[in-house]
């Protein structure tokens, strides 16, 4: 996959507000926030799609989102908040690196917008056979 | 916590279309769903929200949103998707049992709509020394 600014980041070339960082993961506040506490959780891994990262990277991703969520709780005290991961332009991924957001939601309305438009779901036993004959291929 | 619907549905008292489980963690697809495809990823701990939930149980949850994402990509030929996960009635949690959903995003427009109202980031060195200084607390 080609370089995104996140590599830059990794790498320590291009400065960043860190907040954590291990082998696998590192995290930081976002420059163009959506809410006071606004951050981005990142693998070190460089795939652009949650779908395409090692089982081992996606463990320590999942790990680092609990454990960055809870300390983003504590720091700012926020009551709610959303985790964010967009694949895809279609998706509004803009940096082709996978980042999970961590957005606190406030009493002001500040962070995360969501337009939700339930369905019903058609065919669900057919569907789910098809999904689940994909696992771990 | 209190009992949820999703406590019924991984104990087998109510049904899903289930596409994944494993010791940690079931996946099945949401019966309202936003778009074809839109897949729910819990763990079994009944915790309400992500930030409550163990290190194990986390990282569990990380790697099978990884697996499930992929087979749903597979399966539905999504070239896009979102993953959501919300914590707080504030955040759009409807059940008090953590959730990752897997939402594909489709030319039609189905999927996951998103509000994104970005700001600047300000005192990010002080915010970010806050939020680190609450890690693994």
């Amino acid at each position: 996959m080609s370089e995104t600014i996140f590599s830059k980041i990794i790498r320590g070339e291009i400065p960043c507000h860190r907040v954590y960082e291990d082998g696998h993961v590192l995290a930081f506040l976002d420059i163009n926030p959506l809410s006071r506490g606004h951050t981005l959780v990142i693998p070190k891994q460089a795939a652009a799609q949650v779908h395409e990262l090692t089982e081992e990277a996606a463990a320590a991703l999942g790990r680092a989102v609990t454990l960055v969520a809870r300390a983003v709780v504590r720091a700012t005290g926020c009551a709610a908040y959303n985790v964010l991961q967009n694949n895809g332009a279609g998706a509004h991924q803009a940096v082709m690196h996978v980042h999970y957001h961590i957005i606190p939601k406030y009493a002001d309305g500040s962070g995360l917008g969501i337009v939700w438009r339930p369905g019903k779901l058609a065919e669900g036993e057919k569907l789910a056979r098809e999904v689940a004959g994909q696992i771990g291929r």
